[in-house]
């Protein structure tokens, strides 16, 4: 078997631009035309779904549900929940443009500015608060991968790490105070297990603690809300210190910072405590004794009776995914694992024998999956909802084939395969590998299938 | 086998409304804070999120690969495309609520008015025009799945069909004119495939012609477009006509007219062919000389030399995704094929036993994957990429068989499994098959993972 692993061990010293990399594989761009929002190129758009789609295959061993929410919410929510007075100035303000928003049937607030969202946690409040909850349904854990708008500054934007569009790979616990201690375990299990995928590392664990001055509920809350996040920290078997009286007024929180292969330190994933949002949104369940006697807040007059508030932890693994894929992109150097690779594989003829083209054409189709299922009726069948796409290119120019196994491997393919006029004439699969350790002859397009179609997550 | 399929052949007439349907349910919500933009539970998400995978899963056979873009752009774009002198009434407009986007290092137009996308196009546009093009690598299809927003009047508001915020499954393909058969053949293929896969149908093809008064490019160019797509419409087998004169302005169109089981007709996908945004965009090919000589526009003196303009075909084939999940919604009538199916299985305990409780969790842990896979030092392990998430529930309540069961199938799961004593003493998986048209007991956990895990799409 080859190696799939084709990522070098050694990034170069200091590490290249990720502008400068994305621009070799086609990443993104960015326009004048919408600034700090970039706009992704096939091979970006396939990195940043992949993330995705391994983070959602991810949540339900973690409990996590995924939930789409607005883009635009009426500024009376962003003022129940504080945005309005406190984040003014990095939000977007949204209005119609007509009289169509103005007429005879109008809702109240009709003509009410509304606000870009630059957070999914007030509308995941809206869902928690959408009907009675028990304890018995606690947690609850919302995931939401909606795109996000702040209004940075535009001398500071920049590549995919100064954006004012961005997606955070978000999520929402509602819980129990007696909760917190098992899902930050949880978490922080969840945050080891994305961080070894991609062979990032080590981190380290920063928690922040109870402001001296200016702070939410009571002292004893903190105090036992922090002891649980120590617990936890304790149990992650990783590097943890504080940062004494550094946290939020609303809530202790867990940084997570990352050492790149370069030295140099990111802060990646958050995982924040708010006692605030829950107050604010006046979030309840009906609760048992236990947590009625040792509730967060329990002088709160806004409980209904035989009521709890929940604590709501803000969490996020990769943090902003854009930035995450910049730090991606600078850490494997222009040199991709397989399975995030925008360039897995190449095909390239050995000459330009119409029979030569044609069976690179079938290989393509068949590798790629772009031959259509069909039926009796010769009508398309759909493809499994579980099939992972995998983009071959080909190479058919007439040029010598040093020449473009030379282009091939600057354009760092993970696999570059030759099709001479041998594997036309006979219509066997027997293929030449290269960009690999040692090439090798494979006899069939199984056995190509079965390298290619690695599902496990190759870090290097 | 159990038949998977238990949606009903008689759907109630008159149907359901969607809303209604989807409170049993749970799928969305809506909200004062967000009039027209719905928020989906995660019932409503797990199956908005299928529909995409769904498409996504047969984007490679047609060709498609997909792009992320930005939500706002400047008024200066949407001037270019002609949105704000035709579509202002129906767009919003964005502008940065602090100082903060007012700053030393301006970029032009810094404190431009930005517009929240009421469509995709001119954003494609861009990525087309992002670097020279050749005719080699026509057609680029474009697919995108982005948040549009567009700003209808609150009082034609209505759940999911009537919307401000909405999702298209988007996609534009920039192709040759000698292009158009061969695309709008290929597009007929999938929309036949995709609306068999739900069990919708039949639906007709209405094809919109030239204007007799306005219209863009020649005669000639109108000719030899609608000559292709008429070849095409009969290529297809089904059932169209043509609406003479009733195109748009800027090119012909084919809408697909779906009949549902009620009777009624809906528009759902489009086809629009499209020589306008080319033309202002100043899109460009470098072309082979019979492109150049059949040029849709030989006239024009934006065009490098040796270049030609392509032909944009915009299409959706749910059109939009909320629409399309209210006209699925009523179609099933609350009783969804197993694959979509907000609410798969549920496992319930014939009593209160520990053993019983004990093993109903296991078995919800191993069914959902909801067991970590973990490392030899204990760590969790990804699941793999092509993992498709089952969400199984529970019912351990301390009720009667009976009544639980009812409940049950008042709720539409798919399946209902029943664990008893026996099972949790043995420990196998011998388990109650219900809502089947006849009870089975399984032997082992793999035999009902294979009923539970199948991966074809089962309309009915
Ligand atoms: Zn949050
Ligand atoms: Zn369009």
């Amino acid at each position: 078997h080859p190696i799939l692993n084709t990522t070098s061990n050694d990034p170069p010293n200091p590490p290249i631009d990720h502008r400068t990399l994305a621009q070799n594989h086609e990443l993104f761009l960015t326009s004048q035309y919408s600034p700090g929002s970039p706009l992704f190129l096939p091979n970006g758009a396939a990195i940043f779904n992949k993330l995705q789609a391994f983070l959602r295959a991810q949540y339900p061993q973690f409990g996590f549900t995924e939930v789409v929410t607005p883009t635009i919410y009426k500024k009376s929510l962003w003022e129940v929940s504080g945005h309005w007075e406190n984040y003014a100035e990095d939000m977007f303000s949204v209005k119609g443009r007509g009289a169509s928003g103005q007429t005879v049937n109008s809702e109240i607030g009709q003509n009410e500015e509304f606000g870009l969202k630059p957070m999914n946690c007030p509308g995941h409040c809206l869902l928690f608060a959408s009907k009675p909850r028990s304890y018995r349904e606690l947690p609850i854990r919302y995931a939401d991968f909606s795109a996000l708008h702040r209004n940075e500054i535009s001398g500071a934007l920049s590549g995919l790490t100064r954006v004012r569009r961005f997606h955070q790979d978000d999520a929402h616990i509602f819980c129990r105070p007696i909760q917190i201690l098992d899902e930050i375990k949880s978490t922080l299990d969840f945050v080891g297990m994305v961080y070894e995928t991609f062979g990032l590392g080590p981190y380290k664990l920063l928690l922040s603690t109870r402001p001296v001055d200016h702070f939410m509920g009571t002292v004893e809350d903190w105090d036992k809300a922090e002891e649980q996040l120590k617990l936890a920290l304790a149990h992650s078997g990783r590097e943890w210190s504080i940062n004494e009286g550094d946290g939020a007024f609303y809530g202790p929180k867990i940084d997570i910072v990352l050492k790149d292969s370069h030295g140099k330190e990111h802060q990646t994933a958050t995982i924040q405590l708010d006692f605030q949002l829950p107050q604010r949104f006046k979030l309840q369940y009906q609760a048992p004794l236990e947590d009625l006697e040792g509730a967060v807040s329990p002088h709160e007059t806004s409980l209904d009776s035989g009521h709890a508030r929940p604590v709501i932890v803000h969490r996020a693994i990769l943090g902003s995914i854009e930035r995450f894929m910049a730090l991606l992109i600078e850490h494997y150097a222009g040199t991709y694992p397989f399975w995030l690779s925008p360039r897995p594989a190449i095909i390239l003829s050995l000459n330009q024998n119409p029979d030569v083209l044609a069976h690179v054409n079938n290989l393509q189709r068949q590798l790629t999956g772009n031959t259509p299922r069909r039926d009796a009726d010769g009508l398309p069948r759909p493809q499994p909802l579980d099939r992972i796409p995998l983009a071959i290119e080909t190479d058919t120019t007439p040029r010598s084939l040093g020449k473009k196994i030379h282009d091939a491997k600057k354009m760092h393919y993970n696999f570059i395969i030759i099709v001479g006029p041998a594997e036309a004439a006979n219509g066997t699969m027997k293929l030449e590998m290269a960009n690999q350790p040692e090439s090798s002859r494979l006899q069939t397009l199984e056995a190509l299938k079965d390298i290619l179609g690695g599902k496990e997550y190759n870090s290097r």
